[in-house]
């Protein structure tokens, strides 16, 4: 019941002829995301729609950054509120799992997020630290931060461990 | 510096080419939102990845319809916690623009979620209402059901009413 | 260590002797919510000290009214945002110990509140509903009103199930 | 309408002589709460109920500590989430308020509280840092210790500047 390749190929090559220059930006950052994805860049595809990189900047602050453009802003030319939320759940959450013991995963049991200046530049970056953890429990703070290293968003999640099977 | 339109036909071209059914699901839902957004279903890129359907449920009840795909999901093989996220801060950010004076706009000020069901399913849907309204400040709830109508999420936000020029 | 009950009735006492009508108004309610702690009212001194009268409003409501006074107030006059975190604590909490199984109890994990108008008048009054309930967890709205039913603050809740030995 | 001093002074009377060593201890904290108001110790009522003291730990670090006793605890023998959660507003609006310009003030416009382990011991301590500040808002965050310099609870905050008069 999948699209055809060739159906894709019209649809994607027809859609790619009538590109605005905002389009032709959209669509050259999403399928540098798709290609990352394949190589094994991304752990899934929303990881792949923000290109997120990850990495621990210190032994306590693990650190997701994305490069910003067309496709992730909202009506008003910032970046979207909910790609704000996204990049600071995928660095607490992913926070919480690299601290998580192995056979075990994590789940968002709550997220809160403070915006405090519209997103906009080149890149936001999202530093993440642990709060507390317990055999059930995490709870971990995030600050996104925009290429002059001011403060945009503020957030706070709890992750509840969970048995991997 | 954008990528030209004959490279963006053999980059899509060359992936679509390998895809897995996976990517091509992807592939097949992201068109459409691409394509829904030109013909003017979505007013934002953001709105063309969730692919989002807008419409007041009743007088009081701002709702935002979306798919379900691979595309939106974490790597446990549910909903992405961004993905409801980005949902619910669309809807109660929709229905703050709604009833915001002509010439004026809201920003999200801040949003927290509770995240109570993995997402699942053919689609998410999420209902918004208004629990407070002053001249600079809304307060909205949101709640967001799977296709058999459990609450898999709840959220409320604060919207500040801004002068869009 | 504890001071007697002698010295205590000369502090009470020359306290009161240069009481001014604010104090006369804070202590006359503090004794009153003491003696109503001690014939059973209030399950804690916290109960006591905000005279919480609390009661199912219909099957999905749990409600807690507590009359104000300047002992209640901020430094600007008005309710302190402490007392209507711990108004909508205790109502929040109160409906989950009410649906949690015998012999379990529930304790709040998390808490957000928002602040929509100044607390003023004779009572507040908090109503409250469950969200979502699991066999770990709860989830739960609350709504703080005034006099005039103008919703003062709005919060939701999550609250853990723990076996009570 | 206020009860008389003649009448305070026979219930409190009649209430000291038939105190519990709980309700003794409860009583002594509340008079040396009350007395310290008297000396302007405390801004609020609310204040001398925690006997709050509040100081500037370091340039960023705004700090308040209680001592904690059988007032304040919740049915389950811990610190009642509402003593803490006010703990919290307190810190935090105290910090924005201190750095709020002469003639100005500030109120909570939103809190969030996560409660991480039970409050016990002989004092709880509050430590707060501004996340953020513009014209019209403050973001803060706040950490609760126990005497073992465990962190008990997390909570964030806005509060909206506004003038005094």
């Amino acid at each position: 019941m999948i699209m055809s390749k060739n159906e894709l190929q019209e649809r994607y090559a027809a859609f790619i002829e009538n590109a605005t220059e905002e389009e032709q930006n959209v669509m050259e950052e999403m399928i540098r995301g798709w290609e990352g994805k394949r190589e094994g860049q991304y752990y899934s595809f929303v990881g792949s729609w923000l290109q997120t990189n990850r990495n621990w900047k210190d032994d306590e602050t693990y650190e997701v950054t994305i490069p910003l453009h067309k496709g992730l802003e909202n009506p008003l030319s910032m970046v979207h509120g909910g790609v704000t939320a996204t990049l600071l759940d995928s660095t607490m959450g992913g926070l919480a799992n690299e601290i998580t013991p192995e056979g075990k995963g994590s789940v968002t049991l709550e997220m809160k997020i403070n915006y405090i200046k519209p997103g906009k530049g080149e890149t936001l970056r999202c530093e993440s630290k642990v709060i507390s953890k317990s055999k059930s429990m995490i709870v971990t703070e995030g600050k996104v931060y925009n290429d002059d290293n001011q403060v945009i968003a503020f957030g706070s999640g709890t992750f509840y461990i969970i048995n991997l099977k």
